[in-house]
């Protein structure tokens, strides 16, 4: 193994850190901030998700309030349930598990979120502010945002590096797309249709495979030196999860982060630091 | 001379013969499609800009009206006016043109219009849809439409090609990135900050340029057969118009779009387009 693993965990405990003091200033002006997390539904990864973000919530002082409703739950009911949250004051952000009952419109829900308690960044208000470069108004989605705080805290500048970039999904691709224009690299976005990838990843300095996809960027297809993200959280049918690199990369690149371990082991800390943004954002604090 | 000019005018054509019957339809429904234009202080340029949509719509059968402000407008006034023509059933889309007044913020007024009404995109949740690759709902910007279309009607296949963007702007750069990715071509962008931009744009099948820069892709990086869709719309001090391709890139490249007479020669066109789809999406017609 030549590679070093970029471990997500002490990044994590890294940002929970300068949440810590946040909060506190918070609490001190009487804010008592407070994420609204909806589960409905979803089977035990999402219960287990949910309660994580409980257990975080807890060390850092910020309240977490799980509403579950049932895998039948109405549509409409859904949507009430939006509404006032958005309507609480005492709520300051709302996160909606994934996936939703199959009945339910995933998009309806989502754009009805209110755009300053949207601490996932799934509402076209919140996108829109991405792709116009307006990120300081923006709640920014929780995996895309991990993959660049791990890249950045690791010490790697971004700035005029050529990125390959793989996977052009709505929830990690494109908005990471944008991030990485914003930090002043030069990305490549690759996809299904895209004609041999391999010559685009090898030449990059960077890779960030987030295609969900297991295993589809070969050690093959990079080159020593590089350093490579693993945005894909991949079940198998036996429960355990892989990414959208080969494992065999290892032997390859410079630097490389695992799954399970690497970005995923960000997101929920990213979820409470959009918390404290969405505080701002709604004028308070 | 090798380089085949892709002029704009024939494109622009094809697309208002499209547009005619369906005002047409709208009309049997009772249904006059209505353009207002707010024209906020602003040059010579930018009442000629404002009197050329009005004859294209009367072309059209597309009612354009025009509101003409003073330069020195109060911003609350503006946003009055956006108001007014939101609640007005009548108007069915509202363009503001740039620039604005120097002391009027522009993200207030773009952010004011009703998304529905947006026919140029500049609301951040068309700016969303956009990123988040759901176009049918998206009223998207002109400029970016222009060069897909330029593209596509000049019976060029934009998938699997590889794309070099350069520029990365809120106004093209950027919403042209979502709506190339979503063709399926595979798309560097490039800016200041990218390291050797003439590898990049010589190795591509196609060339954007869309910077705002004049004559910033020289010749010397541009490469035999490709396809040059120059975005720019320079004004030098003389007032000539130039674009962002140099004029010497036509004895390297197979396709190049002329400035002026190429990109922004649709973008009218494509308001109007813009237009009856908000209609649409107002779920009238």
């Amino acid at each position: 193994m030549t590679a070093q693993i970029i471990k997500g965990l002490p990044v994590a405990n890294a940002i929970r850190e300068e949440l810590i003091p946040k909060v506190k200033e918070l609490s001190a002006k009487g804010i008592q901030p407070k994420l609204a997390v909806i589960l409905a539904g979803g089977d035990d990864a999402s219960r287990v998700y949910a309660q994580s973000k409980e257990k975080v919530g807890d060390k850092l002082g910020i309240k977490v309030e799980i509403h579950v409703r049932p895998d039948e739950v109405k549509e409409e009911e859904l949507l009430k349930l939006v509404d006032d949250l958005n309507a609480d004051p005492k709520v300051h952000g709302i996160l909606v598990e994934l996936p939703l009952p199959k009945h339910i419109q995933k998009e309806l829900v989502m754009n009805r979120l209110d755009p300053k308690k949207d601490v996932d960044g799934v509402h076209p208000v919140n996108r829109g502010y991405l792709l116009g470069g307006q990120e300081h108004l923006a709640l920014v989605p929780a995996t895309p945002l991990s993959c660049i705080e791990l890249i950045q805290r690791s010490g790697v500048e971004l700035k005029g590096k050529r990125v390959a970039l793989v996977g052009r999904g709505d929830t990690v691709g494109r908005p990471l797309a944008s991030l990485l224009i914003k930090r002043d690299a030069t990305i490549t976005v690759c996809h299904t249709k895209t004609v041999d990838i391999a010559s685009i990843t090898k030449a990059a300095e960077i890779v960030v495979a987030a295609a969900g996809f297991p295993g589809l960027v070969k050690a093959s297809m990079l080159s020593p030196g590089q350093i490579v993200i693993d945005a894909g959280i991949n079940q198998l049918p036996d429960n355990s999860i892989i990414g959208d690199v080969e494992p065999a990369a290892a032997e390859v690149v410079a630097f490389l982060t695992p799954v399970p371990g690497g970005v995923g082991s960000l997101t929920t800390s990213i979820i409470m630091s959009n918390l404290l943004k969405a505080v701002q954002l709604q004028g308070l604090g």
